[in-house]
């Protein structure tokens, strides 16, 4: 079994963890590796499920905080091992970004915080980059809710180094529209699927755009196509045409409400839900996120893309991004991450926990 | 080798045709049998070309009538052998109607009419069913044009049995949308090809089809879409949306005419030609085809769809459909033709060609 030293800088770190290859559904190696390290600390209380693994202090302390990160990476794409371009201090490889960088500040922290003026739970989980039925702060959620219980959660997602707080919802609908069938040398005979599709498109067109501010943030909402299908054969008019639609919307609506706004917006339209996910309130009213985000220097963007805060939202827990890395970069061959950013998040969380 | 026997009648002869499968590419067995029966007949000059058989009477007639039929069929849909419903007077099975009854009468003319009033080149030839490339009228008419010369041709793919003048022209393009990519999570900093399909598709609908009436028949074009397909993933706005596009124009319309027409309709747009085939003007104002027409009984209706007619037409011989069976049942797994429509054709063609 591979051994993380967590006595060495968290870059170092990162590459160790990045070097322990991780992609989802193959995560015993390092999550083994990650419940050892952590069990070696006995100021924290360690719990295994299935390749997620939780670490707590128990201080008693007023306050706690849950900062999580996933274990598991995008398929390998010839950027393994890591590399370290030491004059340009960026760290390539596959997860650098997404999202080992912050799993070894959480490790870092854990290793040598042992007395934090806020009660802690750190949490490696599985899964997070396929399918949401195998996430593991999902079924964390499920199995063991007492685990995530805190009064706020930062989730280590690349965000550049900087607090980008909530997460848009996203919904995803099928527009239908049916016609008849005819030999398209005798089109009179048909109605055209496809035909009928003008005006869902056209209705696309004049949407625009809702851009609410919430806790100051501006969040930004879209209406989008984002696939179109419809024919039978070069010589037939096509039965039906599927428009297929993702809405992300702001972290003030439900997903109820979203919904209820996507089937009014196609009123007149076979509509059928097929994905949803709920948006986060970046929740920066709380004084444990507000004392958060001055403590990380005050800067705070909203976050349009859906993350796993949303989890944390559902159980009333507010939540932010925060972690070292450009999500622009995630998910890429290039992958990579800036040294400084590392540092930067990890020094700011330590001056945070350590209530400096 | 299967022999046929030309003096059976035509609904019998049909059932030996049909029996000796012959799909696309395998017309070997069949064009040997025909060959050889059309060898037999002293009154024929025969050629083999491939697997297309070329029978010509040469009496010196003041005019020459092509009559024509393919040999091929699409693929076996567990619809042979043939059946025959006598009761209710109808065969069944693959080629029945599309379009062995038809070579069955070409064969019974080409034996029982040993000296017509007009001259006459049957013609059954290979490939139809299939990609342009493989059609043995085609072949033929690039390989030896001199076989196809007529004053007029009948071509006979099913038509109910009446007369189907001309046939429509056929043209596809593909109307093609761009624009930039960019996550769904910020759909503003990408521009959306599906979306920018709205007006190619609303142009379609505010199309209004021409019925030009030629000859005195009332041909009917169409413009509509048969495919569209756009999208990259669930969370990506899409680069590019296709529509392909199909019309079907009337014979008046060259097919550089009716390009430039679907260019015209949508200007503005990437517009790129996949496919096209001439329609066949009916030629009803000719002495052959009127004299035609007046024999088999005077009705005489437009071809929408396109056929092997608009080869002839491209050789400036006037052409008509003709033939027994109901074409909407053509390349049905219930393909079927009514005997009476066999005979009907003979019995007509056969007072045609004697001069009666």
């Amino acid at each position: 079994m591979t051994t993380l030293d967590l006595t060495a800088d968290a870059v170092t770190l990162t590459r160790q963890l990045v070097d322990l290859e991780s992609v989802s559904k193959d995560e015993q190696a390092i999550a083994d590796a990650v419940e050892a390290a952590l069990r070696a600390l006995p100021h924290l209380t360690v719990t295994r499920r299935g390749h997620t693994v939780v670490a707590r202090t128990d201080l008693g302390r007023d306050e706690r905080v849950v900062i999580a990160g996933h274990l598991d990476t995008v398929p390998v794409n010839d950027n393994l091992p890591s590399r370290l371009d030491e004059e340009a201090g960026i760290l390539h490889g596959l997860g650098t970004c997404d999202m080992k960088g912050g799993d070894a500040v959480i490790l870092r922290l854990a290793a040598t915080v042992p007395e934090p003026v806020r009660d802690v739970t750190f949490i490696l989980y599985e899964g997070e980059e396929i399918e949401a039925e195998f996430n593991g702060l999902r079924h964390l959620a499920e199995s063991d809710p007492e685990l995530m219980a805190a009064d706020f959660a930062i989730l280590m997602e690349p965000s550049n180094a900087v607090v980008e707080a909530g997460c848009q919802g996203t919904l995803r609908v099928e527009v239908r529209t049916t016609g008849e069938r005819a030999h398209s040398a005798r089109s009179w005979r048909g109605v055209n699927a496809i035909h009928g599709a003008a005006e869902v498109l056209a209705r696309l067109n004049s949407y625009e755009a809702r851009q609410p501010v919430i806790d100051g943030l501006e969040y930004h909402e879209g209406l989008n196509a984002v696939f179109i299908r419809g024919g039978v054969a070069g010589n037939v008019l096509p039965d039906e045409c599927v428009v297929e639609v993702n809405f992300r919307f702001a972290p003030d609506r439900s997903e109820a409400e979203a919904e209820a706004f996507v089937r009014e917006f196609f009123a007149g339209y076979d509509v059928r839900l097929t994905d949803t996910a709920p948006g986060a309130l970046p929740g920066l009213d709380r004084p444990a996120a507000r004392a958060f985000v001055e403590a990380v220097g005050g800067e705070v963007n909203p976050k349009f893309g859906w993350t796993d805060v949303a989890r944390f939202t559902a159980l009333g827990i507010p939540a932010v991004n925060y972690g070292p890395g450009d999500p622009m970069f995630a998910h890429k061959q290039d992958e990579h991450v800036p040294v400084e950013h590392v540092e930067r998040c990890e020094a700011r969380l330590r001056a945070w926990l350590e209530g400096r």
